[in-house]
């Protein structure tokens, strides 16, 4: 049999960042595509049947599919230098779930799902649970084909190299109306865990998140020739925004704005950029997260104004506060016993779809609160404790 | 017989940069290597002997070479998203010159050459003259052999798969020798030219300047999870410092400082910084170089002592101020009329060279002041007003 942690081992190689450390796996790249094949043959092992939906996510079904189905699953794709369990260990946790069930000679009496959903991170074309908003028509599927990576290949580029039928990418309301309940277990990406005494949590919420693109344009210049006085240095606003940032989100409770990615252009170091391109990843609890991201708007068009420079700023996604299932949270309190809530400032599949079907989240304890880092960890005995926990409560949904 | 536009013309399409505009051609890179090929048929067809020296650069001898050498030339390599004609406008006035001077049917009664020089802008390796600094022993070979590009390919990688003997890269001194005068023609970069009713200048003076990397270390993680006030962000530090270069560069005399190029590791939108790395490119006239750097420094130590981050500060590269050979520069303004004289802020080869041999500069107009941007331009009349004043020179200097 398979634990969680031997699952983890087998894909320890795969995709790994030399450069920045821990893990690169993004959405039809090379290393991604090696861990959809690595799962297609783990669950044809398990007699579980594959298929890809018309959005790349992919379905390993335990018997017939068919409508009310008990579907637990996550992502294999990372952020850029990503940890190893965000995202492995739901997918890998459900496999050894499914083993554990099928070994003591459990069968689902409901339709039954492990799936893997694609670019949950929007590490490649920028818009975070891809596949799942896809799937749900959470975003519009011509907006979702232009999305470009960083090089410039759109979506329908490299998802129609990938092999998908690019025609049919979009809302699938006949598959989504087949999920019964969803279930994602993940690793737990703050502190919330370290202290509770638990190696396991229930999902309870997941405040309001967005990204948001800034671009700034200035006039590219020699950097030893121009004088200060001649300049329109898009760099000046693009780093005043960032300061902005961090003052405006410590102004709120509990809010967390980040800038994790500037690209100037043409990043050279004798050359005043011509553009300058910021990503605001900005969350707040409520209605509040649209506010801040006004108030940093303003800060970033005076700081630009102030200099000479244009400013335009384009949500590339958003997604509004999210409760997990009532009746979800309850079942799983009961079945699991004392096992705490847990509010997270994550977004997750588990969270789209929550949306459209009654959906919930375990999280496994992280015992530093590190995560898209290299550094991102969790115990052997906590991903285990994880699994089992899993498996129970699928044992009970699907019975 | 070929105008300096003509042979422009003939380079146009080398290198073009399409995400950035303008032309991206580095060191030892493919439109780099088109580039030199083009230079060698082309000098060869004048008739002249193409060699390449111990550190790249490319020597094309007009007649035997010898001591008390003619020589004259720039380079081709660009910045990142580049004009047309830093670097290529010198090569080209150069080859146009000769063409001129062999239809009239002079032959020099000096040792002559055109030389092209490697990687002048620091584009890929990061340090400015590289060719020009190893040949004169500005830059120690061991630590230029060691210099990486931003995929960590080290220049003595690089270097050996262009097929140059890495092991005799360094202080070529006999080489050096030979020059007996140096003169490089170069677009003028700022806009010390648009009022002054010439269409060529005579180089005076290039001001202090160099690059230090700014690297600062955080603690890489979620940018959703992460509390404010558990964040360690590089981020922050580093566009505090930027928004420092230039409050503390505004308050000296004509310094110019610049940070064009800015990269956050690990670069994803909802990850906060592991590390963020910018470049500083500084030049204040006289000693003051240093000591804004300093003071930069302690700005960006303070800021990154705020975060919690630690901060390391690198000297890449530094020139002192430079005078051009006052000899040289009185007998150009006596050849060349009512041509006047200007300061630059732009580092250049011959400013390398004027450390050790007789060097000049001749700069033609550039009608807007853009330069290091795809923007840069020069009016054909003018461009060939500066070839004509080269020809013209270098018959004087050769004779």
């Amino acid at each position: 049999m398979n634990s969680t942690t031997g699952l983890l081992g087998e894909i320890a190689d795969v995709g790994r960042d030399a450069k920045r450390g821990g893990y690169s796996r993004h959405a039809f790249d090379a290393p991604e595509h090696d861990l959809r094949t690595w799962f297609v043959e783990r669950a044809q092992r398990l007699g579980l049947d594959v298929e890809t939906d018309r959005n790349g996510n992919l379905w390993a079904w335990w018997g017939a599919p068919g409508p009310d189905a008990v579907v637990t699953g996550s992502h294999l794709d990372s952020v850029p230098g990503g940890g190893a369990f965000d995202g492995p260990l739901g997918v890998t946790s459900a496999l050894a779930a499914v083993e554990a069930l099928q070994a003591k000679g459990f069968r689902p009496a409901k339709p039954f799902a492990v799936v893997v959903f694609a670019e949950e991170e929007g590490g490649r074309f920028g818009v975070p649970c891809l596949g799942s908003r896809l799937m749900t028509g959470t975003i519009d599927a011509d907006r979702a084909r232009a999305l470009r990576d960083p090089d410039g290949v759109t979506f329908w580029e490299a998802a129609a190299k990938s092999g998908l039928d690019v025609d049919r990418i979009g809302a699938e309301p006949e598959r989504l109306g087949l999920i019964g309940r969803f279930l994602e277990l993940h690793v737990e990406q703050g502190r919330g865990l370290i202290d509770l005494g638990s190696a396991v949590a229930i999902g309870s919420t997941v405040i309001a998140h967005g990204r948001w693109r800034f671009s700034f344009s200035g006039q590219g210049n020699h950097a030893g020739a121009t004088l200060i006085a001649d300049r329109v240095d898009p760099m000046l606003p693009a780093a005043e925004t960032v300061v902005a940032v961090r003052r405006l989100a410590t102004t709120r409770a509990d809010a967390r704005a980040t800038v994790g990615r500037l690209v100037p252009t043409p990043g050279g170091t004798n050359v005043i950029a011509s553009t300058v391109d910021l990503w605001l990843d900005a969350r707040v609890p409520g209605p509040v997260t649209p506010e801040l991201v006004e108030d940093i708007s303003q800060a970033a068009r005076t700081a630009a104004e102030a200099e000479g420079c244009s400013l335009t700023v384009t949500r590339e996604s958003y997604s509004d506060d999210v409760v997990f299932d009532e009746k979800l949270r309850r079942d799983l309190g009961e079945w699991l016993g004392e096992v705490p809530e847990l509010p997270t400032g994550a977004g997750h599949d588990a969270a789209i779809l929550a949306g459209f079907v009654p959906a919930g989240m375990l999280y496994v304890r992280n015992p530093t609160g590190i995560s898209h880092s290299p550094e991102e960890f969790a115990e052997a005995a906590d991903v285990e404790a994880g699994a089992r926990a899993l498996a129970e409560v699928l044992e009970r949904l699907a019975a």
